[in-house]
């Protein structure tokens, strides 16, 4: 049997990894973990009561247009509430932009299948999204990086790296998966300006965007390029910028409700892939995303998401100073301004997925962080998430990874 | 703008086009026209309320785990209901075997990803579901064809398909899409037999196994498979056949719930390729899908679709015979055993991609024949749906036909 299927599988296989993250979320299922692993919404802040009112009322008054087939595009009144939506933070397009995908990772997916040839070269932030690099991988992209810092892409290196010519650019400006990161509004506009000059388009990947906890709000890329008077564009939308985002932050993942806004004859062709691909999202999820959202909801539940990540967030830093109060020791973190992650670093000579299998005999899980580097590098770091446990959990967590840790330090000053 | 993206498209995209029946399906959303053209179930059987407390009952009881992500292979007491669902039809396999996917259009998009290369030759009935050569198109196959009568696959033909070396056959043997026609067992079996002899695995797609309304219930290839005797199987699931199914055609296709049964290592793949696709299926309908199915509820459901679906394919016949009383005209169709669609055959000199505008004229819509055929064929078929309509509209809706139709071959006669 196995001989039948080893030598049938498509050479774009020999690429596929199981995603460690994913492969991790069941490992740390396990009840007696505190996992700081996943990219995990706290399910004590999801919806339930209005989803339930949302689920009845849908199927009260439009259940048969509900569980029906519909079109490819999305669920119109949704598409429109996305449109107003983004244009509360200056995003002004229409409802021919917008096209609903299930969750994030299906735009990256269709993204590939319509823009990448084999062989073709992205340029990617190192560390990046690990989601992004496997939907691109599998369509037989290669990858080219530009550094980060603590204020995310190194754009004074951005020009080195688009002489190779790549398809795209992808960036995550804010709060970035991994590293917790947020790109300044100068860095932006220099990215902005030089992919111009390039003629090189950017996707800009935005799940965290209204997650923000201290600091004021930075324009995204996709507001920029249509601003950029040295591109001649004096604000109108024209696309350089494919702009994802989704519901899955803001309201719940379970229902895998994100979409995509990017010019029409872009979202042609991604509707033409996604007819090919599941023909459409779930009629029911959609609908169900708009009623719950309608009247104003997800602005004011979000208020609430802020207040608890935010805080979570505090504890995980003040968690984190008192684990490791001597500097000396080289444990370094960053201190986001929003979203799910915060990134540590550590000696040069750990290695966190060595150190991965002793935290979870110790009951703590994290994402080690080398698989994020596309350019390499990471072997030393980890992504922490701070958004699924609760302040007791934190605290705990990180007093146990402290174990963990100092005694790997320890153990070294002695040989 | 447009010059930023023209040379942007990836070479696939080339071969990409706009699924006809999707099209359709929007042209024929205007309120006056009765349509035969969609796939669509009749939503006047959708278990509104069945759903209704479903949804009311996971959101209650189980509301933090139905908005949350899960895991990619999907919610396991489905994937446990999905087995003993299958073993009933004598598919005797483990919950390993089975794979959630969001409607069965995405597992033929996975099986593409995981098996196809580019320049891959596929075998396929002509005709066959479109919406397999779309998916399966854009991983770069090429088709070889098998021709079909009123018995399906012309199994007689079948070897001298078999020696350009397909990467796999692709059948829907019971009341196919789009001819509704069903391969009887002998066939099954001369399939079974040479395609093992060959080495080449199939995929069975099965979305209308059990919406028969008259004859017996035949094995599907799957069953066939691993009672083969002669392939040294002796009743044992080894996974020569992929096979397809779908929750669309007996519960609601809004939802997008579909599996695929498979070899445990082509599940793995499957999973990977799933994980970089959309990381999984939408939780909460999955878990509504649970909840109305688990209590028996799908089969009694399924017993009142036959019923009604039965008589509708009665009510068409009839209205067929009706129209066309002169069988001289030269137009013939299919007497479907089961599933959702007719085939009608015209003479040969009509052209139903143009006779559809003529027909849009007056206000009924079907699909031409053409797009169907990979190895060419069909100018003169067209697809009528009967599972949608209700009685006086399919009766009204033929008459309809039947006067477009007979003006054309009347003024043909006058010329």
């Amino acid at each position: 049997m196995s001989t039948l299927w080893n030598h049938r599988y498509a050479q774009r296989t020999q690429r596929m990894t199981s995603s460690i993250i994913r492969e991790l979320l069941k490992l740390t299922a396990l009840p007696d973990i505190i996992s700081f692993a996943g990219g995990l919404p706290g399910p004590d802040l999801f919806p339930v009561e209005e989803m339930k009112e949302a689920a009845e009322a849908v199927l009260e008054t439009k259940g048969r247009i509900a569980l029906q087939y519909s079109t490819t595009e999305g669920y119109p009144p949704l598409r429109e509430m996305i449109v107003r939506h983004m244009a509360r933070y200056g995003i002004v397009v229409d409802i021919d932009n917008v096209l609903i995908t299930s969750g994030s990772q299906q735009a990256l997916d269709l993204i590939g299948k319509v823009l990448i040839n084999p062989g073709d070269k992205l340029l990617m932030e190192n560390p990046t999204y690990l989601g992004a690099l496997q939907a691109f991988t599998m369509y037989g992209a290669e990858f080219v990086t530009v550094p980060t810092d603590d204020d995310g892409m190194v754009t004074d290196k951005l020009e080195d790296a688009l002489r190779c010519g790549p398809k795209f650019i992808y960036a995550l400006p804010n709060f970035q998966n991994p590293s917790g990161v947020t790109m300044p509004l100068e860095r932006r506009k220099v990215l902005i300006h030089t992919s111009d000059r390039y003629g090189i388009p950017i996707i800009e990947d935005d799940p965290y965007g209204q997650l923000r906890y201290e600091g004021e709000h930075i324009k995204p890329l996709v507001v920029l390029d249509a601003e950029c008077l040295e591109c001649n564009r004096n604000g109108k939308y024209t696309g350089n910028v494919i702009y994802l985002s989704t519901f899955s932050k803001t309201l719940a993942p379970g229902l895998r409700m994100a979409w995509v806004a990017a010019p029409k004859e872009v979202i042609n062709r991604l509707v033409q892939a996604k007819q090919g691909t599941d023909l459409q999202s779930s009629t029911f999820d959609q609908m169900v995303t708009y009623e719950v959202g309608r009247g104003g909801f997800i602005d004011r539940h979000v208020q609430r998401i802020r207040d608890v990540y935010g805080h979570r967030r505090l504890v995980m830093l003040a968690a984190l100073e008192k684990a490791f109060p001597d500097p000396s020791v080289g444990v370094r973190w960053t201190r986001p301004q929003g979203g799910l992650f915060l990134w540590v670093t550590l000696p040069d000579w750990m290695d966190t997925a060595e150190l991965l299998k002793e935290a979870v005999k110790e009951k703590v899980a994290f994402v080690p962080g080398s698989p994020f580097f596309p350019g390499g590098g990471g072997h030393n770091a980890m992504r922490l998430n701070f958004s699924n446990a609760r302040d007791e959990q934190i605290e705990e967590g990180i007093r146990r990874l402290g174990r963990v840790l100092l005694r790997q330090i320890e153990s070294r000053r002695v040989q």
